[in-house]
This record gives structure tokens, C-alpha cells and sequence, in this order.
């Protein structure tokens, strides 16, 4: 069974998804070592392991080669266990309260390179920046999926972010409805720019680069900062300075810059932390047909980011019970340790880096 | 420092407090063993070593012995290490886009029992009683205090579900502010209530009876369910079936319902899960200042509740990020699970039980 269903009371989005109960470590237990694969021999994203994945759907891949073989730097392909399906069409049913729509959706990974152990932080900015275009490539296809209203990318490092697979990669998930976190800040966006007339996103961007305390780092038009509200230590925002509410609009320069300041925002974090887990979710406008339809003017007032949480507390009662998180590092001094971090050297290493080969996109 | 803080965008309160981070664990990674109090020798929650707690605020004692000595049967302290502090008046400081107010609140311990291993689904059902009635006697006192908007009360049982010691107890913050899941449940049932005249609870507690799939376990006019929408696996919400906004209002013998019901679903989730880790809440109506200055007709829309939350599964970057759950499991699946499930050996152990002492509250 795959089916989104309502709350009635506080009318938030829920996936049940049976088929995810298949995973092999879903009913691991919270309190429980996650059986992350870790070695090679296990993993199904290794090169020339290729069919072990559902056929690619994209990929990055060397001039001449062919989908599903070798030879590829990214690769995206269905997950192999889709919390939605890609089959029918969304149909909203209702039943006295009960409200839901049949779980039409589609769920990919991203394979960001064949490297099983050179996680984000320490793949040189080019590559980044190749992965960030990726997502864009997939947000592009699937908004032109009539029953897509969001496309929503992001990705779990480590086994305390929930990921049960070591080799790197992101997920894609694409829904026939807007995520409630999304249509909450649309929401609150929406009521401000009705209000003054501007987007909060560029406000506030200016009243943290005016003040100065929360920022982390800033470069070429794209700020990094402990937001002042953080529910996680050590959450950072990155978010383009100039207006814009759809990543997919993104230019190349931009999308290094913001590989930059991404690979930066890590490296600073690992200094501070330590190796640590964390989920990285990337926020932008819904599709269009749902804009349309519920945000007109969304293109005006919300604006596009990324969001990391790193995992080091662990919520619980007053957190999942009220929706009230209880943060023990201040962002301020989260900001203040990340910002003096000196993280130059290890950026430097890129300037050796060879750069991907003679590549180009597949399958699209 | 300790400070609420309101997220601009979507207005989420959350609370910033670096005293927080002095506790024993506050540093651990979720993707290491938490390390819990586990021994006796340790465990300052123990009959004997009432100076390692604050003085104790409340208490069910044998008649004659004094506060912060033995002789009590549950005991309630303010929490060695809390999220706000009791000290000083809330005002809301604004300042460009980020609103803030100091962090002022109560954040107590309730010491369910002197028995360091005997958790609350080991208790006889009296002794549940008297705790929900010491949660009652709190949640009346702490309202009196003006500065207090709301009440919550939540039990994390388990490292999984963020308990750092293994002593059976509770915890009850009272804020300033109503938390924002409490807001966005009275927001729905004033919407709901202004549509219908009805509260959506009675309604819903009513289609859930009438369809019977969602039922784990009904007595006494007492209902306990996997909600639709579940977010977790083997979720329950236990709702009294008569109207009642306010658990502080519901008298001796709905309590004892209460209990009986809250430990069958306990020793039935235990019987399918194993040990197993959850997160209680109990939602009830914020405090009468508040209702009065935000939703003053909550008492006719809103209906008290208890969720329970196993927690199996690892939320990651989809319910972090985009604040959508996957759940693997139908809750209609778990009701049936559950609802199958005999526990009455285990309960009838209850009336062998011991009653508890002769008792008196004291310290109020």
C-alpha cells in the first residue's frame, strides 16, 4: 500500500508506504546500530555493478558509453524502494475526515560519483557543482510530470541522518502534493509580502549580513548563516543573496558559488564537529501547475535554499509531542566558532583536483 | 542563555537554551549509545538520595515524613538541568525580523515510583492513576502562575526516544508560549468547529468507533487508536469519548479508565515491538490567560488527548527538511496487530497488586 494521507486535525501530508517496510534495515530500532552498507563487495552503487540499481534515468557519463554500464561520474536511477509509485494518477478520495491521495509519486537516487567512500565535503567544488546541476536536470524533467506539484531533493550523511547506505549519494522525491514544510514557508512568505511588499528571504538576509553575528561565510552573492530560530547546533542556511525563488534558474557561476560555499559550510562544520551525521535539504518553489494553483505569486515572495542539520541531539517528548525543539548551542556562538574556522588548506586541495573528465549528460 | 525564539518565516517557537548543554549526555551524536544512567548507585532519582534532586515541589508521602526524605511514592522536583528558567517576567523583545522572548518557564520531574526498574506498563493500574493524577495537580498549579500560557506534559521511555536516565519518570515545561503543534491543533478545531459546529475529536473519535479498523482497544468510554495519519509505526492516540477539553477536569474515575486503558496499549505495543522505545505526550487545553487571549472558545473545540509514539523508524531528511513522514506502516495494519493482541494475564496481575500506601500529597 501507497497512499498520502491528511491529519484532519492539522491537515499535514503523511506518506504510508508499506513497500519501504521491505528495506532491509527499516525495522531497525532508533536505539539500534544501523546496518549501514559499508563495504564495496556490498554495495549496489559501485561501478560496473550497475544493474543492481533499476535502470538510470540520467546520468553523467563518458562520451560512448552506454546507460547501465561503466563509465559514468553521476548517476541517477528509481530507488529501489519508492516510498510512492510512479504508476496512476493522484486522486484525492474523502471519507468522512479521512482525506487522502493514492501514492503516486516518484523516488530516485543520485549516485553523486563512483567513489564509495569520498563523501560531499571532500569532492572538489567542480563535482559539487556537477551534482547540483544534476538535481536541477531532474527538477526540470519531473515538473513537466503533470501529476508532480513538488520536487524535493536532499540527503542524509551518516547512520545518526537516517542513511542506510554508506556510498554518497541524494534522493529526489517528487509529490503530487506540496511537502508541509514548503507550503509553510510559502505561507509565511506570502503573508509578508502581502504585508510590506518584499521578500523575507532577501530581509532577512540583509539583517543577518548587516549584524553580522549569525553569518558563517559569504562569497560572490551567497550567504551562509546559523539561522537566529535554529531548531538543530550548528543548522547553517545557505541561501543566494539576489532574489530568486527557483533553483532550477540557477546559472553554472552560480551553482559553483554555491558548491563552494556548500563544500566551505562542511568543512567548517567537520572541524568543529568532528565526523558527524547530517541531512541536507535543498527548498525551492513548487512546480508550476501547483504554483498556479495555490501560489500565484510564489516567484515574488519565496525564495530558494538549502538547509543543513546536523544530527548531534536527539528530539524527543517536547520536540515530536508540541513541535517545540529545545537547541543547546545558541546560533550566535554556533556562527562565531564556524566563522573563525580556518578551512583555506583543505579548499586549496581543489585547485589540484583534476577536474571530471570529458563528460556529458545521458538519458535525460 | 535561555531564550524562546521565533522563526520568521513560518513562525515555529523554539527554544534556545545553552544551560541545556551542561547536562551529562547533551553531547552526544545520535549515532552513539546514549549514555544512561542504568545502575542504582548512580541513579539520583533513588528513595534515600532526595539531595541530588532541587527540592521537591510536590509529593504523594506517607503521612508524617518530611520533604526531600524517604517515604514518598511519587515526587516531583524542578529539573536539575532546565530548558527555561523560573526567574524573571516573559517579554517580547522584536528586533527587525527576529522575535524573541526570554526564557522564562518551569521544567519539573515527576519520579513516577521509588522502583528504579518497574516502568509505568509495570505499574499497577493505580499507581497510573496517581500519576496522571500528580500531572493533574501540576498542570492546575503551574497555570496559576501568570506568566505561564500552556502546560505540557511528556514521558521519553528509552535511549531511542531520547531518555537520559533509565529511573521511570516524566517531565512537564511550562512555557510562555503556546507550542506550536498545540496551536496548530486548536487552529484546526476552530476551523473545523466554525465550519460544523462540532468538535472535531467527538467526530472523529466517533467515525473511528463506527469504521473499527483504526481501534486498538475501547472501555469504559475511553477509545485508543492508530490515527489515520499516523507519522510513526504503531502510533496510538487514547481520547476520552466524551467532550473534554481539559485533562485537569477529568475526575477520579476517568483517570483509572485512563490508566487501565494507556497500560493495555502499552503491554500490547511491548507484546508486538519488544522492548521498545516511545515518546507519551498529553495535549490539553492551554492555560486559561491564553485560551482567553488566543482561542476563546477552545473549551467547545478542543479536546484533550494522549499520543504515544514508538519510535522504530529514523526520521531523516524528508521529514526533517520537508516535514513529511514516510510511515512504512498502515496504522490500520497496527490497530489490527494490536487490537489482537491478549494482554489479560498480564493485567490481571493488577488485581494481586498491592495498593499503594497509605498516601497524602503534601508540598503543594
Amino acid at each position: 500500500m501507497r497512499e498520502l494521507r491528511k491529519d484532519p486535525i492539522i491537515s499535514r501530508w503523511v506518506i504510508i508506504s508499506s513497500e519501504r517496510g521491505r528495506r532491509p534495515k527499516e525495522n531497525q530500532r532508533e536505539d539500534e546500530d544501523a546496518t549501514v552498507v559499508e563495504s564495496t563487495e556490498d554495495c549496489p552503487f559501485e561501478m560496473g555493478r550497475e544493474s543492481s540499481t533499476p535502470p538510470e534515468v540520467y546520468a553523467i557519463r563518458e562520451r560512448g558509453t552506454a546507460p547501465d554500464t561503466p563509465g559514468w561520474q553521476v548517476r541517477v536511477t528509481p530507488n529501489k524502494y519508492p516510498a510512492l509509485s510512479p504508476e496512476g494518477e493522484p486522486t484525492l478520495h474523502e471519507h468522512g475526515l479521512f482525506v487522502s491521495i493514492n501514492g503516486v509519486g516518484i523516488h530516485e537516487m543520485v549516485i553523486e560519483t563512483p567513489d564509495h567512500s569520498r563523501q560531499l565535503d571532500a569532492q572538489p567544488v567542480e563535482r559539487i557543482a556537477l551534482i547540483l546541476g544534476v538535481y536541477q536536470q531532474r527538477i526540470r524533467t519531473l515538473r513537466q510530470d503533470p501529476r508532480v506539484a513538488h520536487v524535493l531533493v536532499f540527503r542524509n550523511q551518516g547512520t545518526g541522518a537516517g542513511a542506510s547506505l554508506h556510498h554518497p549519494h541524494s534522493q529526489i522525491v517528487a509529490t503530487p502534493i506540496i511537502p508541509n514544510r514548503i507550503e509553510q514557508e510559502l505561507g509565511g512568505s506570502l503573508t509578508y509580502w502581502q504585508r510590506t511588499g518584499h521578500c523575507i528571504y532577501c530581509d532577512l538576509t540583509e539583517q543577518v549580513r548587516r549584524e553580522s553575528e549569525f553569518v558563517v561565510h559569504q562569497r560572490d552573492g551567497v550567504l551562509a548563516f546559523c539561522p537566529y530560530a535554529s531548531i538543530f547546533p550548528y543548522e547553517v542556511w545557505i541561501v543566494p543573496e539576489e532574489h530568486a525563488a527557483d533553483f532550477a534558474d540557477a546559472d553554472d557561476r552560480l551553482l559553483v558559488v554555491v558548491a563552494r560555499v556548500l563544500k566551505t559550510v562542511l568543512l567548517k562544520q567537520r572541524e568543529a564537529l568532528g565526523e558527524f551525521s547530517y541531512n541536507l535539504v535543498l527548498h525551492t518553489v513548487p512546480a508550476p501547475q501547483a504554483v498556479e494553483r495555490e501560489f500565484p505569486s510564489a516567484s515574488t515572495h519565496y525564495h530558494w535554499h538549502i538547509e543543513l542539520y546536523p544530527r548531534l541531539t536527539k528530539p524527543a517528548g517536547c520536540e515530536w509531542g508540541a513541535g517545540v525543539f529545545i537547541n543547546p548551542v545558541p546560533p550566535e556562538e554556533a556562527a562565531r566558532h564556524l566563522r573563525k574556522l580556518d578551512v583555506a588548506a583543505a579548499m586549496a586541495g581543489d585547485a589540484n583536483a583534476r577536474e571530471h573528465p570529458d563528460s556529458s549528460p545521458t538519458n535525460e
